[in-house]
């Protein structure tokens, strides 16, 4: 039940549709370990840094930051009629941004980092939760739960998406480039997730092919 | 290798040896999805005001709420000798403040909560983590993760610890019910872990045994 008053939130809690984001730096928490913590601090806040102004670009309520992990809610506090494509489009934006991200690497001389985006819309409660000195602004719900087992099933490099995310921004506008059957734990059936490189429409936005991100060689090897 | 300098945490990034205690309401998400919202506000902010003052109580800084979980740091930004020893007899205080918590709840005819905590120390990178506009102390390493994996093992009421949290407080001190060996995801080798329900010394505490809490019938039913 969505409550219609606006006051609701001020007394604590309400049932909303949100599309989730939360995205991770695959194999960093490995490699945190082997390099300097100083590199760690640095590389995760070169990251989080570019990150967040993309996330603030599309509109995105950045929830958390939890190392190298984000969450971001899409539809809270403010709900917007295009949520699950703004959260599309911010994560396209996001594996884009990467580039940037790993141009500074390259000149730290550090190896490049890979990032994992996991997308997914569904009801959940939202409100003002924690004690009297350190109230935030948090969500609870077992869909929160399963966008973090949705990505977990990335690579680097990729965002994948729920059924109802992929619906609710209408698969018309999105270039899909691969799809699976999953079973995540605490979810009773196989579910289907969905590889996301691009979206049409205003957004219009389109990761590049892996090949034209490594370079070909000129010529052949003799 | 531990930084020596207090300016270090400025510059950003410290390795340190943590004990990490992450707590949960069991079951709580399923049920927050039977409740209406503005309940399941209500009884997350009783649940972790409560807490919020048993941690403050031991010490403990906490890093994080995320829905009903709490993420909390014994070690830093302070280092103190008997860390784990205070994570310990924090979160048997915790178990026993949920007494009170569960009090609350019968007054308000709702069905006891229960929550499970894990406990373990290792060596994670900690420093001022985020963006321009949003920094938090936090904490980066697969310690953090292998203390939510030791945290899933619990059942409601359970406080587990890593044998690496029971040689720093030291077995001697610590009532001990169970132990189990256990293979957690990211983990190679099976890890034991034990089943913690008191502490003696300074902080002298203990668990009442489930038969002291669940009132024994006056005389048998004919």
């Amino acid at each position: 039940m969505l409550l219609e008053h606006p006051e609701a939130s001020k007394l604590g809690g309400e049932r909303r549709t949100l599309t989730i984001l939360t995205s991770d730096l695959r194999g960093f928490t490995a490699t945190s370990e082997r390099i300097s913590p100083e590199e760690v601090i640095k590389i995760i806040n070169l990251y989080l840094g570019h990150m967040a102004d993309v996330i603030t670009k599309y509109q995105g309520t950045i929830d958390e930051f939890m190392g190298d992990g984000i969450l971001v809610l899409f539809g809270a506090p403010t709900v917007k009629g295009d949520d699950a494509r703004r959260a599309i489009a911010c994560a396209i934006d996001m594996q884009l941004a990467m580039k940037t991200v790993n141009e500074q690497m390259k000149a730290w001389e550090l190896p490049p980092l890979e990032m994992g985006i996991g997308i997914h819309t569904g009801e959940v409660v939202v409100g003002n939760i924690g004690s009297e000195k350190r109230t935030k602004y948090g969500v609870i719900g077992s869909q929160v739960n399963l966008t973090y087992r949705i990505e977990s099933y990335t690579t680097g490099g990729q965002i994948l998406i729920s059924q109802q995310a992929l619906d609710a921004a209408g698969q018309e506008i999105l270039i899909i480039e691969s799809e699976k059957e999953v079973r995540p734990k605490g979810v009773k059936e196989a579910i289907t997730i969905y590889g996301v490189i691009g979206i049409a429409g205003e957004f219009n936005l389109i990761l590049p092919k892996e090949e034209d991100i490594f370079c070909p060689l000129p010529e052949k090897i003799p």
